[in-house]
């Protein structure tokens, strides 16, 4: 064959391979993919859990992948062979950051083939651990805040605000001086956005959470919410937004249904909609996106980490995943296929 | 005083009056309203009974009126004295259709003052019970068909859709050749749909309801649904519009929240907002308004008549709202303040 590749590669690998939706994946032997002109095969590194992995594999996700899969969307690696496209070849030995092919096998596995535009070279100050979260959460929250600006909102709220996207966009918003009223559910993830700078946070376990919620909306005039919870938060942020503010929901970490007073909806002009990271990717060009990952390269790489939590093998990568969402405040969990030192 | 009238008015009046949200408005005897400058004092002859009365009565409208207040918001009647401006005075006499004051006592007495531009004046061949509901349903009719056109939308479906309001809407989207889902919930509203030339009819009560609706939605591209019923009915609509469609939520007959799976917000760009005749109302501009009443009219009058299922008399007329929304499909409920013949 045509193709490039930096050193000897198995046959086979180990890969989760899930093979029912709402089933838990199984560490199996596979035959290690070869990439066409226009791929590269990376040697997986790491691969966060985030909430979107869990979604998938409960079968709630947008375009269900075809079965059997190997799940995971995004991973940091080097780039051990490549199909002989030149885009491909001059990645040939970097240390990246990729994203699983659309309708393919993904990132928990010790070798993932993907797309070359779905890699992107890592900086030197970024490291492989971090730069394995290049992609899901910087881009949601750059594009998140995309939006805010483009709609014209001054101020915004986030749920499950202690969440790595949830410190980050806390974060950037202090840097932006744009308020984010920071939803969190428990006091400690109170007091560890307040040490991160965080000027407005509300406890949703709090007895008088909504009339607080309410208070601070008007007070602030937050115009749009972004919604990671679902179920009962949506009704509650609904309720709390002046006239004409907007919900878009990111995620459903309650498992329940979003739930709206329709008469919020008919007489105060209120709305509900949806973010998907996937989508705004698609409305941008390509050098947006590029000058974005350039900025968020140099934000971690200027002491902006990501606290990590756990590390996990492959054959403990799916305990990992209950382990973070359980745990989400103390930090990400990185499926290691390399093995955990 | 220089205020012009008609003939010898009474000082008291018989009026349902509301003291307190969520009770049953009491029959009382009160002063007859006079009419400042800008208004007219109307002597009430017909007010239907519409869902937005008992969404008023029950303390879920928009803005709520001060206490103690009559409620009842469309009728039509004869204008029996004016204030002493010219665009008061030249309606005194005239038959005509009015709404109720913004913060200010209703139609469901036996007289009552509003602005002289919240007053239409009837045609000849327009008879005042069907004058009375002139402005509530065919305005929204003519509102949600306009917000359909203004977004492009090539298909569209309406729940409740036996109600006075929805053959309305079958009968306009006929006129227009707007392909129109009609949803309803029995058998006979199928069947009196049908003799009314609609072509695409869903039965909610069927079992297999949300196939059939996911079905009709694609084939026809329906991408705005407007809903008059909440909870259930708006997660179903979510599921079955094809990707990007919309809700419009413009009632809650079902008396409860809308539900909303957040996977189709975020994966399939679905929305969930509000639709109000009056915000609708206040984005138009007066000639346009003017023009609008002078097609419903035509229209009227050309035998196009919303049918009527019951009068009842002020001491009758709380019965009245429950019997309407049990039966919408019956025909409307007509409160008449000068007594039932």
């Amino acid at each position: 064959m045509n193709n490039s590749s930096l050193l000897n590669i198995p046959n086979k690998m180990k890969a989760l391979v899930l093979t029912e939706f709402n089933a838990k994946p199984e560490l199996t032997e596979v035959d290690t993919p070869t990439p066409t002109k226009s791929e590269v095969l990376i040697k997986i590194d790491s691969s966060p859990v985030n909430p979107s992995d869990s979604s998938f594999i409960r079968g709630m996700y947008s375009s269900k992948k075809s079965l059997p899969v190997i799940p995971g969307f995004e991973a940091s690696g080097t780039v051990v062979a490549t199909g002989n496209g030149f885009m491909s070849k001059r990645l040939l030995g970097k240390r990246v950051a990729c994203f699983a092919p659309i309708d393919g096998n993904g990132t928990w596995a010790e070798y993932m083939v993907t797309r070359n535009n779905f890699v992107i070279p890592l900086k030197k100050g970024v490291d492989l651990e971090q730069g394995s979260m290049l992609m899901v959460n910087p881009l949601s929250v750059v594009a998140m805040l995309d939006i805010a600006k483009k709609g014209k909102h001054r101020a915004i709220a986030n749920t499950a605000a202690a969440s790595a996207l949830g410190q980050m966009m806390n974060k950037l918003c202090l840097e932006k001086k744009l308020p984010i009223v920071n939803i969190v559910r428990r006091e400690e993830q109170v007091t560890l956005l307040k040490q991160q700078g965080a000027k407005y946070i509300v406890n949703s376990s709090d007895n008088d959470f909504l009339t607080k919620l309410s208070k601070i909306f008007h007070e602030l005039n937050v115009t749009i919410a972004f919604d990671a919870v679902s179920g009962d938060m949506t009704f509650n942020l609904i309720e709390a937004l002046p006239v004409s503010g907007e919900v878009m929901v990111y995620g459903g970490l309650s498992e329940q249904a979003c739930i709206t007073n329709p008469g919020k909806l008919i007489f105060e002009k209120k709305k509900l909609s949806g973010f998907w990271a996937s989508e705004w990717i698609n409305q941008q060009n390509i050098v947006n996106l590029l000058l974005t990952f350039n900025k968020i390269q140099k934000y971690i790489s200027s002491g902006n980490h990501t606290t990590i939590h756990k590390r996990v093998s492959l054959d403990n990568a799916v305990e990992g995943i209950s382990t973070y969402l359980d745990n989400m405040t103390l930090g990400k969990v990185l499926v290691k296929p390399i093995g955990v030192s």
